[in-house]
Parts: structure tokens; sequence; C-alpha cells
């Protein structure tokens, strides 16, 4: 029995909480998500220098809507774990994170990031609540080997965040050999810098270091903890990612291999039955069935079903036999909140629901 | 020895062709390649009942720039055989294409089409004159089986010949299986009826009957003429297809399994060195090299590549080892030039140059 | 004191209505935000022949999410007036509506019109609540003249209302000219025949009649009610009318001449302090203050700002001088909600408040 | 007489020419307009120090095709007059260019600069070859008063280029008030720090600075040369100006007061009719007639029509009264090539053919 839940619904006290890299894309994000959240309550943010001191609602923002009223008054705090709530979310540029985040760790804080600095440090969890939540089990060795009284916590990258979790819904039928190509929105999160002469109307066909990303964290997210560490997954997975000038919404055809007897029928019925420890774990943040399947023959489409159930649905369509490896279909995710910050968000609820994480307490 | 063609160097005389279909995206196409063309000059137009008897300089041209001056002041016909020239391109709708073109055919015409109708049937060649050549020699069967003294020549679905002519510069590799995902142009044939809406800053997940065209005429097109039809090659295709906001040239993502000896630099050469009948007959559309392998990290591109070559490249880069099928690459391919209006033409000149038709001779 | 409203909230008995023209996009539209309304329920639905006796639900959906549950179940009617609630929204076809219409009206319904039809007939109110909310006194003239028991009320052309908004909020200061240029959206009620290919990344210089919509309709709102017929407002407006390759939201370039005293910053307050009737009479669909004036120097912007206050907010930003008229700003607006679906949804409610129509009554 | 035109068509030799700023979009436009001129021959090629001497052809080229052969084997030089051709064009940014260009002046080079940072310069010529080339007779004060044996000469902003041309059309009927809306494509030389996803698919309703240039510089191209400085024409104009999700190609929505006694028809042939000195002069980038004026009811469109007549054409369509100041019309014009490098080629092309220029001196 989880105490803690227990008495959350008790004591209407929210758990404080800090944003690393308040001021771009996915920090913005964060912070939508994260305002009017059950749990959760953000009363500290830090970006670089460069907004130091300011007030958050005087800066950029880029979300439809306003800056929410709860934090549009908060100053921007330097990235230093000084000051800052024991959970920390950690939006910050790869540049940033990599000497930022150890340090908030050192200190004490846990730190759910969306960076890829550490996903694949072999004692970080890089986590999907609904396909690997044991793989927390980490933290505690994490802790011991690095010497940290906090944690960091990752989350994937967001074309990964789609294709582990259609993976995760088809693991009895042991997956052996997946091919996949991403056609990726231009919100991705490292995309700013396409110039939007290149993006209008064209497909670039490259995303750096995305293909490698997806093959490698995938392995990861469906392996095994094995004493104390995690051993991949052999799936074989081979990816293509282009981007394409769509807003938001990553579209993936995946074509896969499973043990030969799995009929279409049987995937269809793996993945409408889906459903995760997450949701039993009452997530605030996780839909009772993580994947929706369409049957309309052509959904989905990013504009109209990347934001349904609040952007945190795994869309799979077209599902039908595949000549050459057995089964393909396509998928889609919002890359900003099922694949980035909604994704960190239902890490932190993982935390809380797992009692890791003693949310009173408060670092010196 | 090609007495025709020696015969049409010294002598200035033009053969006449006409194009069935010349209101639509492929028909202007086709009239503004033929524009200036040394071997042909349209001398006749048709069209549905709707534009007959008009100004064809009166009615909607699409493209950029003006009508050709040589074609303005035609008048549109009906799409009977009556009055024709002996070779007539077609750019019909299916709807049309289905009675006319056999009509024509039937008629003695030599109908040189884009339509679908007749691709896949046993007696009608589905060309593409880098690859499959020799498969003009079915049109003699043809004509005995369906008693015409004409006969149809058909070229294969835009996003076909691109996967077509790749496969075909790596057959002595054997290709045992191919996955592919097409990222398929606005202004592909069968797209008029998406509504802009639908396709502006959206993929569209699907593109009706695509996926089974490029499945089973790529079989047809790398087949064998073997008596008197066409065995059709083992190799297994499976294909994904998708609209995405893109004005011309498909952009195709390509796993596939060879030989396991061959080396990704062996690929790369046969890519390179890839060169067709098509350029030693000294077809006037044939690029000296078919395919043209960038080396660049993000290309090729399509507004940026799709045009160069005068629109008949095929464009690979990106080649790279696949760990589930061994090797994978991009290719692209401007889908109104290489794709239809200019395969047309090539098919066309291929005709001319195996003296199958003789020019001068015309219809009573 | 309006007793049905008082009513309103003692019983729950919401208000049936039916919808003309159910399966288009705007149809669509007013289903969802018909969905949930506080005083309106939608009970009947009609369509062209095509659809008759479908269930709704097994229709295409357009829109993101889902058909909602209320509907879903309902069989599709064909338009004509037995078996109607005695208020009916018409999101017809021009084509359709010329007809229908009068038809409705005639058997003793409301029709509230989105379709053109009879927006510029003499005894038609041409709604926006904000401005113009007395017009509906013509309802009682229009009856008696067409012997109509039933009654017609329109609202304007999407890019008509937004500017409507903006004028009616500067009355007091007399505007004498008005120029503006509307870049539009493709999801605009007439441009479902615009092919992919010419919209996707190009300007299409021309919206066919919409130029002379918004100078006449313009007129017509802002005229005043003068015994029996609408003197149109003597405000001279040019339009210049262009589609851009954006999903939703219409933007505005306004330059308009005020009584020279005038100043920048009364206009803003003029914007910033509308509020409306509407708003006054507590429409549920009308926001307190329906104009939102922006700061930041690239703002309003489609997707950032057009769904924001529920889609029903006309946005303005840039207020500045302009060197020929006097003051120039940019206009932003929902075109398939403030500027459609919503304002038909709007005017409803202004019935219902106005107490035009008895709820309660239904026809034999 | 002009002895130089003479002595060119006799010699074969070309005028050698630098390229100032030769790694950015409007420097690769340069270079790529300067391929194959019948005069100019490019043999130097600067950039900034980042780039120095990296061969040319090793560089990022982001124009269709390949970088021209003649240039690809040059090494790029540091921004320095040192060893750099009597005659350079400048593509610099503006933080470089205020420092440079001066200074390649007072070293006796002519620079014909496309940057922004001299056009209001008292003492420069801003050119429009059709509409000022006597403005050129600046060039001689200039050098007197600056001490320079060299020379600026500037070309404007790509919008009020299409601008000038046709108020420079419309000059003798008194053009008195001009109200402007740009819908401004992406390729813009101004717009590469446009992130990709805040333009695809969205207007901007702002382009920093633009409204201002088009405003002062417009009436500046129009001013007469008075003794030794320019008087800037009265016209009053208003602009304003939006990005557009479009490749290449300025749309602009024009309205304007004449002389009220000017009918369309007459503007029509002012526009058909024009003809400029700069063709006179056998200029060979100029356009025998630099204006085409569109009867179709939805061009000039972008895609189709930017890039005729080798982008040099001011397009004008939709001519038809405006309620509010008299004409209103439809301009469109490639923003690269007549809005920028071939704007700046055809400056080059007028020196020379004045005989400012002696093509044969090379500084010491």
């Amino acid at each position: 029995m989880n105490l803690w839940r227990r008495s959350r619904e008790r004591v209407a006290t929210k758990i404080e909480v800090g944003v690393l890299g308040a001021t771009g894309t996915v920090g913005q994000e964060l912070i939508q998500l994260l305002d009017q959240h059950p749990w959760f309550q953000v009363t500290w943010l830090a970006a670089s220098e460069r907004s130091r001191g300011q007030r958050y609602g005087d800066l950029a923002w880029t979300l439809p809507g306003k800056v929410p009223a709860g934090v549009a008054n908060q100053r921007v705090e330097p990235p230093w774990p000084r000051g800052a709530p024991h959970m920390v979310f950690s939006a910050l540029d790869p540049a940033a994170a990599g000497e930022a985040e150890p340090a908030f760790a050192a200190a004490g804080h846990y730190v759910v990031s969306n960076a890829r600095n550490f996903r694949m440090d072999p004692l970080v969890p890089l986590l999907v609540p609904e396909v690997n939540a044991q793989h927390l089990d980490l933290v505690e060795i994490q802790q011991q080997k690095k010497r940290w009284s906090g944690a960091i916590v990752t989350s994937p990258d967001c074309s990964t965040v789609f294709l582990a979790v259609v993976l995760g819904a088809l693991r009895e039928f042991q997956v052996k050999r997946v091919l996949v190509t991403t056609l990726q929105a231009l919100s991705g999160t490292d995309c700013r810098g396409v110039a939007s002469v290149d993006a209008a109307a064209d497909v670039i066909p490259c995303v750096d270091g995305e293909e490698h990303n997806i093959e490698t964290e995938t392995q990861k997210i469906l392996g095994r903890l094995v004493v104390d560490s995690i051993v991949p997954d052999p799936v074989q997975i081979s990816a293509q990612a282009a981007r394409v000038p769509v807003f938001h919404g990553h579209t993936e055809m995946v074509s896969l291999e499973l043990d030969e007897r799995v009929s279409s029928e049987q995937v269809r019925e793996a993945f409408q039955e889906f459903s995760s420890s997450a949701h039993a774990l009452h997530l605030p943040s996780a839909p009772a069935k993580p994947i929706l399947v369409h049957e309309e023959r052509d959904r989905p489409k990013s504009h109209l079903d990347a934001e349904s159930g609040r952007g945190m649905l795994v869309h799979v369509g077209r599902l039908r036999k595949c000549s050459v490896l057995g089964h393909k279909f396509v998928v889609l995710g919002h890359n900003l909140i099922r694949g980035a910050a909604g994704a960190a968000v239902l890490n932190a609820e993982l935390i809380v629901a797992r009692s890791l994480f003693a949310p009173a307490q408060r670092l010196p």
C-alpha cells in the first residue's frame, strides 16, 4: 500500500517542483502541462544566464494561449541547485545538461530529464512507464555507485517513445526485427536550427543522430534489469528519419517481424488491450489505454489526432500484412507532449507513485 | 544498324504525335516536354468532350510559363482515333483510358500510355527503358493475340519508376527483399482530389492503391520475357505510401537485402556506373547516367534536386548499412517528369529507336 | 426581465435544435460547438440525399477528436422541414440553401444560417451580436412581409465578421474609409475545391466573390434600421483577398481613416474596452471582451492565437500610424468558429435571450 | 556612342568581377546568375573569416543544381580589397558591409551592393535601372565628396524593387498615395533566422524593418537628382509586411491614388507599354518589357510565375477599381532574382553601359 498516495489524497498540499530550461519549447510545454496538475506545483524556474532575474511572464512564450498565471510573476533563476525544490524537470540543451544534471543529483535532487545526455548511461533509467516501470529500480544502484543522494531519470527521444510503446504492447509475440521510417514534425526539440526556407514544403531526408537514438534507446527500454544493469533487448531495429513540413506530430511507418504464428487480428487486440501499470497506479497523465487503434484508411493524421487524449496517446492505424517482415502499420504521437514534456511528467508521477520520493522533504 | 535513325538525322522531318488527355497535369507536362523535342512534334490534341473544339491556348494551363506556341492555336479533338497521328501519348484518366486506348491500338495507333489500366495486362509491356527495354518484344505478341495493327505500351506508377531504376542497377547482386516508404508530393496524378486543407502541413498516411501498384509493377518490370509472357521477378517488396505537403518530387526511404557478400561500396559503384541501353541508343531524353549519387548528409531534397537533369534523374543519397536487411538509402525523383510524362516520352523514343515504328507511315 | 432565461435556469430542459448540412466542415464544427452547450441540444441532423438514413457516426468526420457521442447514433434526415425542431442551424451549400431555408421559415422554423444566399436580402438580418443586435427587430417585419411564421437570420462571410467587430468597436470615431487585405486560411468554407497542389506553399491572389462580400456585408452590418429597412453605413471599404497555406485563422491587414483628432491610444482603448450587449445578455458563447489586443511585435499568429478564447475572440495587433489613412493594424480570427459556426451559435443565443423564440414550442 | 560596348563586342574578353559574401543565399544566386554571363566573369570570391582559404565547391551550396564549374575550384578570400577585381558585387551581411564596402570604394573598387547599409546615404545611388538610371550621376559627386576613387551603388530591399517598378511605370499619372501589403516568401535574405516551426503553414504578421524600408526607399528611387542630391518624391506610401510560407516570390497587394481622370485601361496600357532605358541600352539582364500583365483571375502565382523571364519580370494581375484610393492590383516578383541578385547584376550592367567603368583597368 502506497502511504504517500493515500496521504496525498487527504492533504491538499502539492509537491513543489522546478523546471530547468524553462524558456525553450519543451520547457514551456512542461510549464503548461504542470499548470493545474493535481500533484505538482511549479515554484522554481531556471534558464541560461541570459534570462536570469527576469520575470518569466516577460519572456517569449511561443505556445498557444498565455503564460500560466501561477508562474508569470516568478523570477528566472540560474541553473544551479541552490534553492531549487527536491524534484526538478530538465529541458536543458545537451550543452548545459551534461554538467548541470549531475550537479543537481549530487546535491540531492531528483532530476526528471528530457535531455539526451544520460539516456544511455548504464546507471540511468530510460523510462517509458507503460513499458519498463521496473527500470526505476536502477535508481538505488545509481545512487550507490555514483554516491548521489538525488538521482537522474530520463525519457527517450520523441520518436523512440512511440515505437517503444507499440513494441511494448507486442512483447509477448517476440518482436524480432523492426524497420521504421519516421516523418518528423518541425517542432521537434532539435530542429529550431532548421532554416524555414529549407523546411517549407520540402522533405529533409535526414534528422541528425535520430536514427541511432531510435535504434539503441529502444533496445535499452525493452531490456531487462539483471542484477545491477540493463541487458538490452536483442530486437534488431533499423530506422530512417526524415523531417516533413508539419507542425506537431511524428508519423512512423513501421514493419516488423513477430513469431510467425501471430495473426493481424492478434496484433490489433494486443494494441487495443494494452494497458499499463502506469494507469493501474492511477498516474494522472496516463490514459486508461495508451494506444488508440484507428480503423479509417487514412488515419491517424497529425492535425486531427495528435492532440487527442491531451496529447498522451500513441495512435496506430492501417494495420495490415507486410510481405517482407510480416506486419506493418502507421504510428503517430505528439512529439512535444507524449514524446517530450508529457513523457517527463509521467515519469515524475511514476517516481512519486512508487514512493521513491518523499515529497514533503525539502533540501536544506 | 538502325536505318531509321540514320535517315532521321539526315531528313529534318519530325514524327507527328498526338496527346490524349491533353488538359490534365500530365498531359500539359507531355506537351511541355515535347515542345522543341528533336524527334517528335505534337500535331493533334484530344481531351474529354467538355473541351472539344476549343483552342488549346484558351484552356487552363497550370504549369510555369505559357502554353508552347506550337500548340496554342490547335483545336482540342474528341478522344477518338479518327484523324489522329500514328503515335499517340495517353495521359487519360483511368475512367476514359480503359475504352479509348484499345480503340486506338485496334485502329493501328501506337499508344504510349501513362494510364494505369493496362500496366498489368500480360500482353502489355510495362516499360522502364533503362531496365527492361527487351520487354518491347512483347509488342509483336500483343499484336498477334489481340489482333491489333497498333499497340499499347505503358509506363509505371510514378513511385514505381524510381524504385525500378535503382533495383535495376542492383540486379547482379540478386535483390531478395525490399521495404520502401514513399513520401509523395501533392502533384501526383491521382491527388487533385486531396482537399487542400487536408494537405497543407499534414502527412496523409495513405495513398490509395499505391502500395499494391509499387509491389506488383516492380516485379513485372524486373521480370523476364519467357516465350510469350513475362515471368515476374520473385523479389519480395513491401511498400508504405504517405502523402506529404511537397509540390514535386517523391522521396523514398528504401531498405533492401542483397547477396550478403555485397558491400556498401559495391552498391555505390553499381549506382554510379549504371548506364543503360537507353543512353546507348542515344535516346534524347535519356541521361548518360540515370542515377545521381549524392554524398551530402541531407540530400537529395525535392526542391533542390528534383528538377536537375531536366527532371529525368533518379537521385540516391545516404547510402549506408541497414541492421535488418543489409542496405538502406534515400531515393528521389520528379514525379511528373521521370515518374510520368518523361517516362512516356522515353518509351516513345525507345520504340522509334528500336525501329518498331515507321514514322513516315500515316494511317488512312 | 427575460422570463425564458429565468425558467431556463430552473428547468434543466435544453432547447432542441437541428443542423442542416451536418456533414460539411461548418456543419461538423456546429455539432462540436453545440455538444455540451448549456442551452441547446442537437436532436435532428440533415444533409443531402446521398447521406440520407445513414448513422451520423458512420460518415466522415474531419475535425480533431471523435463524433460527439450524443449525435453519433442519430440518422441523417433529408433537408425538409417535416419533423425538424423549431430552431435549425443551416450550414448548407448555397446551391441547396436557396430553396431549403425559405421552406423551413415558411413552415414555422427559425433558420440560423451561415449560408450566403440571404445575407443581403433587405428583410433578413445579417447579424454580429456585438455590433448590431438591434437588427433582430427586422425579424418581425420579415415575418409580416414574407408571410412566414418562422424566420431566417444570417451570419456574414468569415472575413467580414472580424472586420465588422473591429469597425463596430470604433464606431464613435466615425470610420470613413477602410482598406483591408485578407490572408485567408485553407479551411474556409468555400475552398474545398482548391486543389492541394495549388495551395501548398503558394499564395493564391484571389478568393472568388470574397472582396465584394466583405465590402457590402460590412456596410449592411454597420447600418441602421430605419422604419422597416436597413440603411447601409456610408463607410467606404476596399478589400483584396488572398488565400495562403494556413490551416485555420484569417489574418487581415487593415488601414483606416477616422476622425482626424483620434489618436492611436484612443483606438487601442476603444478595442480594449469594447464590450458588447452580447456579453451583457450573458450569451454563453460571448467572451467578456470580444477583442484581444496584442502588444508583441509579431502577434497575433494563427497557430498560436486563433483557438484561444475557444475560437471566439477577434485579435488585434501591431496598432500603429498609417501615413496614408491614419491608422493601421493586424486582425486575426478563427474562420471556422468566430467566422462561421460560432457566429451562428452566438446568433441563436441572441434570439433566445431576446425572447423572440419560445423554446418549449414544438411545431405540429 | 558607347565605345566600350563596341569594343566589347569585338574583343571576347570578359570583365573580371568579385563577389563579397559569396556563401550566403544572395551570394550563391549572384554566382549562378553570373555563370555564363556575356559580359562578366567571376574570378574572385570572398566571405567571412570562417570560410577563408576553402575551395568554394566544398562549401554548402543551397541552390538547385551544382556549383558552377568556373568557380568550384576558386579559394575563398577574406573580405579585404587587396587582390580583388575592379568591380565587386556585395551580398555581405549588414554587420560586415558597413565597414567593408567603404574600404573597397576607397581602394578604388566599384561596389555593386545588395546590402542595406548605404541605401539611404544621400551620396549613394539606390538604383532600379528601369526607373532611375539617371541617379547614377550621383557617383561622380559621391567620389568627390567622399574622396573615393571607387564608388558604392546599391539596390533596394526586395519588396521595394517590385513596387518601384510599377510606380515608375505610372509616373506620368502622378501617383499620390499608395497602400501596399506584402506577402513575403521565406527565402528573403533576412529570414534565415525564422525558426521553421514558426513559418510552416503560418502567417507571421511582421517583417522587421521592412515597412519602413519600403516607404522610404521608394521615395528616394522615384526622387529627382537636383544639383548634388536626390529630392525624394512626395508620394505617400504606407506598407504592411507579412511573412507567408512560400519558397520564392513576394506577392504585393497594392491600392493607389492617381490623377482622378486616369482610367483602369490607361493603367493597364502604361504597364504593358512600359519599357526602360535599361532595355534600350541592351543590358543583357533587362527584359524587353519589365512588367508582365496577367489577365487570369487567379494570377500571378508565385510557383507558376516567379521564375518566368529568368526571374527578372515584375508581374501585375487583377487590375481593377479601388473604391477607396482609385486603383488596385496584385504584384509579384522573384525576391532572390529581380529583388536581389538580379537587381545587382542589372545595376552592374548599367554602370558598364554608361561607360562609368573602364573594364580593362586593373587596380595596382
